[in-house]
């Protein structure tokens, strides 16, 4: 899967080694950072070009050259608004790598390569822009993807709030996978592979204003290793996968009933939510159900593959907790159900009005 | 380069019909719209699924799936914040499509698969979602790709400007071509595919102020047939292709004098200007050369082939303009040298500051 020959690769360091060594002088985005001529260049190559270094983003010209094999490819994009930019347990663009490689990997993709547009606000500090370029660099190595294409454009000040990040990723699907919601069937299991609702509480209370003193994290992380694991231990066995992040898991599980004309049923003792998310979410009237994750993977086994796919997900540190959270029936078809720790059911919609702006 | 076998596709169809039929009853986006449940469902499946619709997209996975065969790809992104957002000429949704499909023609590939990932103001019309929508749709059919993947983020009222836009595309390179400033020689001719600096302007002008009664549309539009007409026509004699966009014709001429290590000399009175353009650029202080277009390629060919690059260009409407602009020669080195219509000459600098800002 490398992209171009050796003699290539050199010829576009020796290149860059050549070009003129741009200064960033400025302690803030300007307009001019924005306007693609002197300023742009500086700063794309003193801080994206530094941070993301790799072969293939080294011409910076207008398109990354990828070398594929014949095949399938997945591509999906995200947009990241986060408000704060830094919160507990990461910032906004470790948020924007993981997220789009969460999407590939949930696709049953091997995440391979990232393109990164910024829309940055007039006045924001460099030391930020730079931060945030060297977190996404890490997230980009953690989950063995390289950024290879980028856009910069700024916005005059209260045009934006901070900066934009837009991601997007392209991965290898692999021969003969398919997942889809097409594939559910009654019985089938639905595994979480950790708690649920980390990120949307850590974000909540990173705004502060909520009186709430909280010892959380958002849980940001690829899961691209759960996703290769779980695959790789019940073949043929994952009807589909989900990262439940925007609307909670009741959102994408509402999502997968829909698709597939099926009913899927929750247990409420079997869901995980720790304590903390649940105290919030009680002084905060939220149900953890519709809170954000952004390192969780929601899937659908078969049942006879349940007890592998779970091994395989403990396998790794991030699945370490994960477990069965309930399973698919044929009826009633299109709902998600809730059988609470009473004896009880209620239906579990998807999610409506929006009462956790901004989390991603 | 089909993507899903005819059952998947029409199975996929199918189930879109299946699913609940979402209204859209706002009158102006609001938070709920990009909190991932059922408003942002109803605003995705009513507008953007609708005006896009196509096969690929039509599962509203996390990940698009693209069927390829082995070879190399083009993958290119932008963010798009041009102000004001409807502009005579075009408007940032179809300057979008075709920033994105220009970026990945000049670099040599066939434009096919592009996400688009939206930033949207509270408040914003849903009426002018709707036109954008459409115009990115209609600007996608015209350059021959298909809008595959999407996001859709909402940020509070004053914390955009109404909308920004991140495309990002993926497009085949052909076995063989090799295109690059590295490829670049003396004696090259340098050649425009049409006037420059219409967009830069109709942009200034539409915002107004500037009491200026210009008749001037923008020059957006996708220049993927120019440039497949051109590496058609002049196999292996081409040696670099690009856009000129932010930072006018000059930016780019530099960036490839920098890499190739040659000079670029261009000659005065064969650069296309327009009237309007030059009469606005003398009004505001501005040089065309740094006036942003974004329909118009650029290119460096051999001496040799340069009349039947021309011809090529020449036979597409969009370059019906298209002349020589200027030569290459080796001294002096890294430097772009314009040769006045008065036998003088004097050197043309990167893009310095930013004259034109939130042109793009």
């Amino acid at each position: 899967m490398s992209s171009r020959s050796e003699s290539e690769v050199l010829e576009a360091i020796e290149r860059r080694r050549r070009r003129p060594h741009y200064k960033l002088l400025e302690e803030h985005v300007t307009l001019s950072h924005g306007a693609g001529g002197k300023a742009t260049h500086a700063l794309v190559e003193t801080i994206f070009a530094r941070a993301f270094d790799n072969p293939l983003l080294a011409p910076l010209a207008d398109a990354a050259l990828l070398a594929v094999e014949g095949g399938r490819l997945a591509f999906s994009t995200d947009a990241s608004v986060v408000t704060p930019r830094f919160f507990p347990g990461g910032d906004i663009g470790e948020l924007s790598v993981n997220g789009t490689v969460n999407d590939l990997a949930v696709s049953g993709a091997r995440p391979l390569w990232l393109s990164a547009a910024f829309v940055l606000e007039e006045g924001l500090a460099i030391a930020e822009v730079v931060r945030i370029a060297e977190s996404m660099a890490a997230a980009a190595r953690r989950a063995g993807v390289t950024i290879v294409a980028g856009d910069t454009k700024v916005v005059e000040r209260g045009k934006a709030d901070g900066l934009y990040i837009a991601t997007t990723g392209v991965g290898v699907v692999p021969d003969g996978l398919e997942l889809g919601p097409g594939a559910i069937r009654p019985g089938d299991r639905v595994i979480c592979s950790g708690p649920i609702g980390d990120h949307g509480i850590a974000i909540m209370v990173a705004r502060g204003g909520l009186d709430l003193e909280v010892d959380l994290e958002s849980d940001t992380a690829p899961v691209h290793e759960l996703a290769a694991g779980l695959l790789a231990a019940a073949p043929g066995a994952v009807r589909c996968m989900r990262d439940p992040t925007r609307g909670g898991l009741a959102t994408v599980l509402n999502e997968l009933a829909l698709a597939a004309e099926v009913a899927i049923v929750l247990d409420e003792s079997a869901l995980p939510v720790r304590a903390e998310v649940t105290g919030a979410c009680e002084i905060l009237g939220l149900d953890p159900l519709y809170v954000a994750c952004e390192g969780r993977l929601a899937a659908v086994v078969a049942p006879a593959a349940c007890d592998a796919a779970l091994a395989a997900l403990r396998a790794v540190a991030l699945g370490e907790d994960a477990g069965v959270v309930g399973e698919v029936r044929a009826e009633p078809p299109g709902m998600v159900v809730l059988e609470t720790a009473f004896g009880g059911s209620r239906v579990v919609d998807m999610l409506a009005g929006d009462p956790l702006p901004r989390i991603c």
